[in-house]
């Protein structure tokens, strides 16, 4: 392989493509990129066998080949090259690969190229197309409620769930949950997936402002594709749990206020509480909202305006939990929704149907 | 105490201080900011007992007296207050302190007031005054040279030398040195301090730009004073090597070259080295400086053009120090000097006579 490419887009696809760099993989070559020359382009590849991903991008080609290089060596000697162009030359009996700036350069000692396992594209039909604007409201919306326990894979998940061209999208740890929905016109299809929510979370790294993805699906895998980028993730199999009936169909109380206060509140109270089970008050009384924690390192009193409906109450909530759904919610003024001190609370936009978020309140002794 | 203040000003006061907070202590009260309402201003404090920091700012003081909280919570408390005047109330029999920003409060205990250590300010005479763009430029050229090793405190300061108006700044860990000249016009005091390393990189953190330091000395302790900012800290005892004699006064080989080229050579070639002693080459022949590394990883070979008096060599250095030579230095283009392969090289800045730095070689095997 021998090819010469602009310092920027190589560091652009390198970039990219090490999002699925796997470094404790027990597979030394997966520590590794793939750098493939085929006719007038280079395809970067990385992947950790769960997720890969694949990058390409127009250079000239001398000689066509393949190479794979130590990701940590690669990005970091690409992020340092001067602004000029790059020859990567990799000998066909040699395991060294010389890249040459201006009048330097370095070999780095690659892997054999052809022990890099296959990057399989699905040929299923695609199901749908989605602006990337669509993928990251879902991700910041919903993906902050999945799990991250190998016990329980499905949890760690995102399920999509798309009949009758609606799409709901959940995730939850069983703590809370966050669900979204979406109307995707012209979609027949059926679609019952498990997608890892680390597959979401680095889809939208990648993928530039504007674009629209590709989505193809087959019984164990996804891809999502742009001009010249894919990603493809395994699914998670199992069966996601009945999240239906955990969504509390009324409520007992409900009040309104602004987001941005209750999330201030909650963070100048987590001050006082412990890091591991940061616990805090929240008590309804009169259109006051009290947040409140009392401890031995001080106490914390903060008093929110809000509209309330419905009676009294008090509850107490993993403030953490708390503020991951008040910074997903993603509108100015919110409902809270409370069927009692045991039962979740639900998190609602002013004026959004499509959206909440209900996370089960914390047992207080004595109460 | 009672003292209504803005948010704001105390954000920056605690900031400040909280440089000198020290939270390993065996003293639990040294983890802690004084603060303190006299007439019109409060005073913040902090010290680690080697270093002490307070700052003043204007205030309502409608009860005058002194609190001590711990540095954490009150200084994340403050960063997440909102943008309204805020109210300090300590009572004098409770330890218990309470901050009150619009309808809610944070109450944290504290430690007795009485207990904190005294901030005793030199009563000597003023040493000189220095814009804090001198001490900036003095703490980034000369600073990266000093130790941090508990068992030679000298080498963990910064020396300076004051005679007949002439400055000279040194700090060496043994391995390299920097050296700065300064003329001081009016100052006719003859100087001798040592200055920890530490004191000088927090003092050019807290100074605002464009700032006059007054600076005290007394036979222990240094004080740099601006209008609302005090820094005392002790002086480090013991005799300074004679950093004279090892300075070389000739050379054999001269190169002048692009400060940058050579930064950006290190950089690329460190990438193949060692972490713990990361090792480069460089030789030099007919013009041409080559910066090379040969290792498992593979290699890297550098050519930097450049403008040779004397005769051709061969050098190792350890790549870091190198670079944090050649990133004090402060201008585009330098002077390396050589007079043997195991003598240190020194690096001076082109045109400047009053600035220089020198690194011992590395010893090959087999050279």
């Amino acid at each position: 392989m021998k090819v010469v490419t602009a310092r920027e887009q190589l560091l652009n696809a390198v970039q990219i493509v090490q999002r699925a760099v796997s470094v404790r993989n027990p597979m030394p070559i997966l520590a590794g990129i793939r750098l493939e020359a085929v006719e007038d382009k280079i395809f970067l590849t990385a992947t950790d066998l769960d997720m890969g991903i694949r990058c390409s991008f127009g250079a000239e080609v001398i000689e066509p080949g393949a190479c794979v290089l130590p990701a940590r060596y690669i990005s970091e000697l690409v992020r340092r090259l001067p602004d000029l162009p790059v020859l990567i030359n990799a000998e066909q009996d040699s395991s060294s690969v010389t890249i040459q700036y201006g009048q330097s350069e370095t070999s780095i000692n690659g892997y054999p190229a052809e022990e890099f396992p296959d990057f399989p594209i699905p040929t299923s039909p695609l199901v749908c197309d989605l602006p990337i604007e669509v993928l990251r409201g879902i991700v910041r919306q919903v993906v902050f409620a999945a799990a991250n326990n190998e016990n329980r894979p499905v949890f760690n998940g995102v399920f999509f769930e798309l009949v009758d061209g609606n799409l709901q999208v959940i995730a939850t740890d069983t703590y809370r949950l966050a669900w979204r929905k979406l109307a995707l016109e012209n979609y027949e299809q059926a679609l019952n997936i498990i997608i890892p929510a680390k597959t979401l979370t680095e889809l939208i790294k990648i993928i530039e402002p504007e674009k629209t993805v590709n989505i193809t699906v087959t019984p164990n895998q996804i891809l999502f594709k742009t001009e010249d980028t894919w990603l493809i993730s395994r699914l998670i199999e199992g069966q996601f749990p009945n999240y239906k009936q955990v969504i509390p169909q009324e409520y007992y109380t409900r009040v309104r206020l602004k987001t941005r206060e209750l999330v201030e509140a909650t963070e100048r109270a987590s001050l006082l509480t412990d890091d591991n089970l940061p616990i805090i008050k929240i008590s309804l009384e009169q259109n006051i909202l009290v947040v409140s924690v009392n401890n031995e390192a001080g106490r914390v009193y903060e008093e929110i305006p809000v509209f309330q409906e419905g009676e009294s109450f008090q509850v107490a909530f993993n403030a953490r939990y708390l503020n991951d759904a008040l910074k997903a919610v993603g509108s100015e003024e919110i409902h809270l929704e409370f069927t009692g001190p045991l039962s979740p609370g639900v998190i609602k936009p002013v004026g959004d149907q499509d959206y909440l978020s209900l996370l089960l309140p914390v047992r207080l002794r004595g109460v």
